[in-house]
């Protein structure tokens, strides 16, 4: 493999760098997508002021597997329910959903694009699952979508199944495929190695590459301007870093560094300070933990520092003897 | 510049690394040093028990300068103080101080190696006080120490003047050179640089090369393992992060990462549920907050984003501006 280089420079820009704001979809892991319309609405404004290029609105969830009463709207993104937040959206800001293969019912629920104010279509699976996702990819392709496929928890995945999965995602019409460190437990360096093999198979297929970190480690942050150093353009952030356990890349954090003028990152630090703190001030949590990284340094799923930090225990070596044992 | 490796692997380790302890000194600086003898001892022994290789007990600092009444003897490490805790520390560990180049009366506060129970002092100062630097190195090398140069607030100093400098300290007696990001402002792509041009010097002179980073960005554990996969060799960590501000790398992140068998996690895990979480119950405050991105994205001393703090102020938009008024 001839040397590898870094795509553009610290102080200069790259056009193909987009933004994607999650916070309605990861951040609504935390308080089971219970957002007010007015912090919607708020933050669909905060982040065409910032320049965001995505926002992403929740879930398309199975509402046979999932309780709508039990369920904020945004796990199911009705499209009555985006309407009321963003209208028609006629703004340069697009929209996406995420639908989990197995957890959707994609056909019923996902309606023709000119039916819809979403733009992408952005399919999460785990490596297994490749062929579903694909099957979802062409029907969203087909009705119209911008898609995505997000292949969740790849710091578990064989290299030959990457390999693998990367050549079908490649042979699909898919347009941007997704590095996901699931369980935050990605260092820069395997960061790095992944999202080179990511751009080769782009390269070969015409596909954008995008990445989505969890700071378990305190590495959303780093991990995610270390894939877009070598050419992943697609960053998913959210504000805060709301999202599931320790949360994701912030988006003052990421908006701080971009260098592209059409981004500001004065609307989110407003936000930060008239809906997060209010956010965090009635008890809904996200971000790092001790219990985090030790889930994230044994690579695995977060569920069991949550449930942690749930229970607000904070024996942490006890936690992680229970963790040794059970890996 | 033939092209530059990482040196080892994310699986073995490295001997040459040293890991060392900062919490009673840059922690110090969150609570004026008022650690008590039982935290002093109990994080003594949990260093050695986690396979610590320098704990740092404090700052050397003049006595005329700094009220021994408002500051806790961890300022000033008198010989007596620390045997109370370490006893003659007849262990594997060194102990460490610092001494600030114009705020230590050294040649009276620092006693001969052969009636101290200190392994290493490391000389902090800014880029433009390296010919003070190297009068108390050489003081110190001559009393019989280990030394080291941290050369302070390194983001704000031009490479002309780096390159001098790390001339300057290689014809020095000084055994390490510490690569120290004061204002959290570097992001990992400007540390492997950095880390590099300190390696250069390094090798020409036989230094060793340490690092010691802050948390503004979230890059404090990012920056660090970056310095170290580049050849920096002499970690700086603190339990949970404790430092001013945004604080530091914190220990448990980087022991979870280094691969090392004398490394050991669990003592850590223990200290912070015994010892760091009833500090910060206390009110003792420190860590990542969004004043600390702000000036670390700006180059600037923290010292307004600490006060930011202190005041409970939540109008991060507002203190950016004012931010953007005095840069």
């Amino acid at each position: 493999m001839a040397e590898k280089q870094r795509k553009g420079s610290l102080l200069s820009f790259r056009p193909d760098i987009k933004v994607l704001d999650a916070t309605l979809r990861d951040g609504g892991l935390c308080n089971n997508f219970a957002f007010s319309d007015e912090f919607a609405c708020a933050l669909y404004a905060m982040n065409i002021a910032a320049g965001v290029d995505y926002m992403e609105m929740g879930y398309k969830a199975s509402k046979a597997l999932f309780d709508p009463e039990k369920l904020g709207k945004y796990k199911f993104c009705d499209e009555q329910d985006l309407r009321k937040i963003v209208g028609e959206n006629r703004t340069e800001m697009k929209l996406s959903v995420m639908a989990d293969v197995g957890r959707t019912d994609f056909k019923k629920d996902i309606v023709a694009k000119k039916e819809s104010v979403i733009d992408m279509v952005r399919v999460a699976c785990y490596i297994n699952e490749i062929p579903a996702a694909i099957q979802m990819i062409e029907h969203c392709k087909k009705l119209g979508y911008e898609t995505c496929a997000n292949v969740m928890a790849v710091s578990k995945a064989r290299d030959a199944e990457i390999a693998d999965a990367l050549d079908m995602l490649g042979r699909s019409p898919v347009d941007v495929i997704y590095l996901v460190d699931s369980y935050g437990s990605l260092y820069p360096e395997q960061v790095a190695k992944l999202t080179l093999q990511y751009l080769e198979a782009g390269e070969k297929y015409k596909k954008s590459i995008g990445v989505h970190a969890h700071n378990n480690q305190q590495l959303a942050f780093g991990n995610t301007i270390e894939a877009a150093s070598w050419g992943a353009s697609y960053l998913d952030a959210t504000v805060n870093g709301m999202g599931r356990g320790a949360g994701n890349c912030s988006s003052e954090l990421l908006l701080g560094f971009l260098k592209n003028p059409k981004f500001h990152i004065e609307p989110v630090l407003r936000f930060i300070s008239e809906y997060m703190l209010p956010l965090k001030a009635q008890g809904v949590v996200w971000g790092y933990d001790v219990a985090y990284l030790l889930t994230g340094r044994l690579n695995m799923h977060p569920s069991s520092a949550i449930q942690f930090v749930r229970e607000k225990r904070e024996d942490y070596a006890a936690f992680h003897g229970e963790l040794l044992e059970r890996d």
